[in-house]
């Protein structure tokens, strides 16, 4: 990473993180966990909510300089804007911020999805400057309450080109990464939304609906509940709005992974009759094989 | 629970644990951790397992007091006996037992399912005793290199009376129970089954159907697999063999399990159409209400 001041060879400016008034749209896990991150390495801290509470625990909580109820007042001065609420919010401010901030500014999104954000950058005043970003962390527990200054440490934060994103606009949100301790991957959006749809929206919709199947229990079942419910059962207690927001905008990748799974139940169900046991067995094999591939488990009990 | 090492009113024998010699059949994750959580509370410890290896590193651990790869050698002596070893094995083992053990030798499983055992002990010889259990505890990681003395605490565990269950055998189980520092549920076997289809069984094949999902997708979507991936695709790691013993010898439950869950998901994707915003975050809503009757999730990240 570059981290001269200095302008670069072709002339472009080159910011760095110390000298930026930063404001950051939605003060919830996300955002008040970026707020945290970044505080003592930005000029200035600036956080938007629309709730008062919220707004109230962000200044006691001391991690803004600042915090406003309405976007005109919040971005006021930024040279930085992270849009931090859920993706239909992020996606509805993000043309009014256009129109509102200073030539120059980065606007950067924490969305989970990134197709029907840089569409929507790509339409933005080219006076604007815009990168989209979601970084793969999060908590089923949502909310400024449950925020964590170490929440993006060592995890990935993919970063998207838009129309309105230059090598500077790039080189200032790989610092804000760095900054908060994660590792940035530049990807193209739909590469994007077509893997998460699979390894974070299908794990989301195989949780809720095993809560849903289990939903007509008799209570002594709660009693056998152990490890492996508790953590095939915990992302069904996400905030549905922020998922509802997540699923909807990322409709046909989340279809295609749905069927995947329903296939991939329907063959194991198919296993199950007599006569079929060495194959059961040797598909559970296979699967157990392939889970290899992927980050090693916890080992939890 | 009786502590008391005297004949009880009814003149029935009430044996404690730390004069008897046990034997359990089967060193994996299980067996092996039962033996390290019992091995300084019973008079002696013998442990039973085909592997070579397993055995050597048992007697190095110091978990036994002697391990044997055969049955009739194991069970020698012991007044209780402990079969750790997958379902169908101790399905296989225990009419075996029946003719091997003394008259009065109390006979346990940890098989994690029911019935099938039930049926099978009530079919033992009236002299053998007979009480079905199951820890509910377990790792994705199997074998006595994982095996942890700590596994049972405060953990349920499940009691399922036999035709050879007398009050005394119960109490015994209880002891056993106790000791480990589980709590021990007395449970019909069949109510027991049913729950763990929907509360264990289900969703290891969510997890397993998960990993068949995202099987085909690019390699960047491995760097993109977050807590919410790590947790659901954790269960798949399991041993495939000792699923495949617990699946079918549950096809039913587990059977009715995964038709509810195959139905949710179909519900969700129903729901993932324009037009349809309000009713899909209403039903993630009313999931995540129902995820809060059951046990607290960890809030991981």
């Amino acid at each position: 990473m570059n981290t001269s001041d200095t302008p670069t060879a072709s002339g472009e400016r080159d910011d760095t993180l110390a000298t930026q008034t930063v404001c950051i749209v939605g003060c919830g896990l996300m955002g008040g966990s970026l707020a945290l991150a970044l505080r003592q390495q930005v000029a200035r801290l600036q956080v938007v909510d629309p709730d008062p509470a919220t707004r109230e625990r962000a200044l006691a909580r001391g991690l803004a300089d600042a915090a406003s109820a309405t976007l005109a007042e919040g971005v006021h001065g930024a040279q930085l804007v992270v849009l931090a609420a859920p993706v239909r919010t992020n996606l509805a401010l993000l043309p009014r911020l256009g129109a509102l901030v200073a030539p120059g500014t980065l606007l950067l999104d924490l969305s989970s999805t990134k197709a029907a954000m840089i569409a929507a950058m790509d339409a933005l005043p080219p006076q604007v400057r815009a990168v989209g970003a979601h970084p793969m962390c999060g908590k089923e527990l949502a909310g400024l309450a449950h925020a964590d200054s170490t929440l993006f440490r060592r995890r990935v934060f993919v970063l998207c080109r838009s129309r309105r994103s230059d090598d500077a606009a790039l080189r200032l949100a790989e610092r804000l990464v760095a900054a908060v301790g994660a590792v940035p991957l530049l990807l193209d959006p739909q590469a994007h939304d077509h893997a998460v749809a699979h390894v974070s929206h299908l794990p989301y919709l195989l949780s809720a609906a095993l809560v849903a199947a289990c939903s007509e229990l008799p209570d002594v079942a709660r009693q056998l509940a152990a490890s492996g419910f508790r953590d095939m059962a915990r992302l069904a207690a996400s905030d549905p709005q922020m998922m509802a927001d997540v699923l909807l905008t990322n409709r046909e990748a989340v279809g295609e992974a749905l069927q995947r799974a329903s296939a991939a139940l329907g063959q194991l169900a198919d296993l199950l009759v007599p006569g079929a046991e060495d194959a059961l067995q040797a598909r559970l094999a296979a699967l157990q094989g392939q889970r290899q591939s992927w980050p090693p488990t916890t080992g939890a009990s």
